[in-house]
């Protein structure tokens, strides 16, 4: 088992490895030691691991399971809302503690509920898709989505732990997991050029679901979002650096009203448009823009979504995190190290959103 | 004007006068300077008071109102949902600024919005009934109901800014003064005696609605919230003094359902009978729960609702501030000073509840 300490207040442990789940209710009990569990998850995550999670308690505390229809399309106030209902119907009280056991949005879904419920009682994330390992579950954000956006309501909630098992991730499908290496080349190449040459390195073993593999470049990951996000909770400077890739993405996703992309082929597509920006800003060298691309090629397929150029840019502009209009980029100045340039000029930016596109 | 400074990360300042709400405007965009002021109102309350807010900005800022239907069914997690969905109809951002214009459900609704907007924008709250001035207004705690209990899902979020106007309580019905001076009255008993002494002096002045006597009492009140606050932000040991009269209070609430009486005079009956709890548990010197006993019937009329015992019994064990279904009283051993007693008898409990039960 690796851990990786996030240094926040409170601090607390990611533990990564191989069949994490069937000792998952004893470190839980040991850490948190609530009088009763609140198992919030997907109908399909539950039907493969809420038995053997629940099991890891041996019926020593009540352990009580909320499913949640699977998607993204759940991650509502009105699920949110039902989700509260149901944790005061199973006798919730302030000693409780629940487990998120599923992907971003039980993740994002459960910690929000669990930070208002009561004013707030814990949650343990135990992420079950490579995305959620690596990024979601970690750092403390919670998010619902309105009508008019995605994640524009939530809250700050940091988990008492976090429980990355790289043996669920068999389960996970192919796309999803490539899905998930995006992030992770992420990364890499924003603060760890030792993780970027796993990635270009171990591409086949990685997605044949080698969980050696996976550990490694799993707990490098971590450890990137942990460092992050421990020197700036709350998001500024510093943790907008995770948003290589993710201004382009973004745009992407609303383009496309977020249902022809996951998340982290969004984010690929991105970083391949950031390298392209990048070095025509003048920033990124032409051989770092070509490893970026080739990289993250290397866990495709990555299809372009047929988009028109048009509801792109529209959607630049209205992101919550452009100020004034002004889209922000994060580029690369080498492998492992980041600028941001918010003066990009307008035709630079067509011209890599339009390599990204049908 | 005067102020009361709640020394809390970040403090913030209680303004308390006559007629502020024609500077509110200004006072709010010196301290905030927004984008965007988001008026989060109630229907009765907007129509009396939306439009000398929104004058008093001078059109120099855009002001958007949301109007919520009257009453405690509002605070609902559906209705949050709606309040989030309108906000970002009118565009707001990460630089906008709610207002709470109204009562206690106003107050915990529109704060409950604004920390989970965006994950947190400000709220500048000005409570326009005489119990939010002196309670809800304070403290940032934000709430919604849950079907299972009130104020069963929340936040803590601190406002920016509070602006008790003596002057809007003029147009408060009658029984609605009254039910927020009970919860005045509570204030001086735990922890003011010179307030305790002008709530006894004062009561025809005061009923009258003489805006100096308001002033005056609203302010020791905010010093106390305030004080009990600062030395103790998250509910813990000091805090608890607060819920003097609310044991057996909120119980009363519970058991009619929420439908008959008004917060305050649940607490006004809870006060009668938290003074005989105190004498028969060689607390509170009868001379002392005399003059609490008087002094709350001079705000009376303060009808016992008929409700039976079972019930009353079965919500205090209930109750989420209950610890292994014990009740916590807090008892007066002077006026201005306080004991927390959770080993009364249940004799003593039913006893003192049957005085307050029609």
């Amino acid at each position: 088992v690796k851990t990786v300490r996030v240094q926040l207040q409170p601090s607390y442990d990611v533990l990564i490895g191989k069949g994490l789940l069937a000792s998952a209710g004893r470190r839980i009990e040991r850490l948190v030691g609530a009088s009763r569990y609140l198992v919030v998850t997907s109908r399909t995550v539950g039907k493969l691991y809420a038995d053997q999670l629940i099991a890891s308690f041996e019926g020593r505390t009540p352990v009580s399971v909320i499913g949640i229809p699977d998607g993204e399309r759940a991650k509502n106030p009105a699920m949110l809302a039902r989700v509260l209902e149901q944790f005061a119907k199973t006798g919730a009280d302030r000693k409780s503690c629940v487990i998120a056991l599923g992907g971003g949005v039980i993740g994002d879904l459960a910690g929000f509920a669990a930070s208002v419920y009561m004013r707030g009682i814990p949650v343990v994330q135990i992420p079950t898709t490579l995305l959620a390992q690596v990024d979601a579950a970690i750092g403390g954000k919670t998010a619902v989505n309105l009508a008019a956006g995605k994640n524009l309501v939530g809250t700050f909630h940091q988990p008492r732990l976090v429980i990355a098992d790289t043996s669920v991730l068999q389960t996970l499908p192919q796309r999803e997991l490539r899905a998930g290496f995006f992030e992770v080349i992420k990364c890499g190449a924003i603060r760890d050029a030792a993780l970027f040459r796993l990635m270009e390195r171990d591409a086949t073993r990685l997605l044949a679901g080698n969980e050696a593999a996976l550990a490694r470049v799993i707990t490098a990951a971590v450890k990137v979002k942990a460092n992050v996000v421990a020197a700036d909770e709350r998001e500024s400077d510093l943790r907008r650096i995770l948003n290589f890739g993710h201004t382009i993405g973004h745009a992407l996703e609303a383009a496309t009203a977020y249902c022809t992309l996951l998340h982290g082929e969004a984010v690929g597509l991105g970083m391949i448009a950031a390298a392209e920006i990048g070095v025509n800003a003048g920033v990124t060298p032409e051989a770092v823009a070509e490893r970026v691309i080739a990289c993250t090629l290397a866990y495709g397929p990555l299809p372009k979504p047929r988009v028109t150029m048009g509801s792109v840019l529209r959607a630049l502009v209205l992101d919550k995190k452009a100020q004034d209009s002004t889209p922000r980029f994060v580029l690369l100045n080498a492998i492992g190290s980041t600028v941001i340039r918010k003066d990009v000029p307008g035709a630079v930016i067509k011209s890599a959103s339009r390599s990204v596109v049908a």
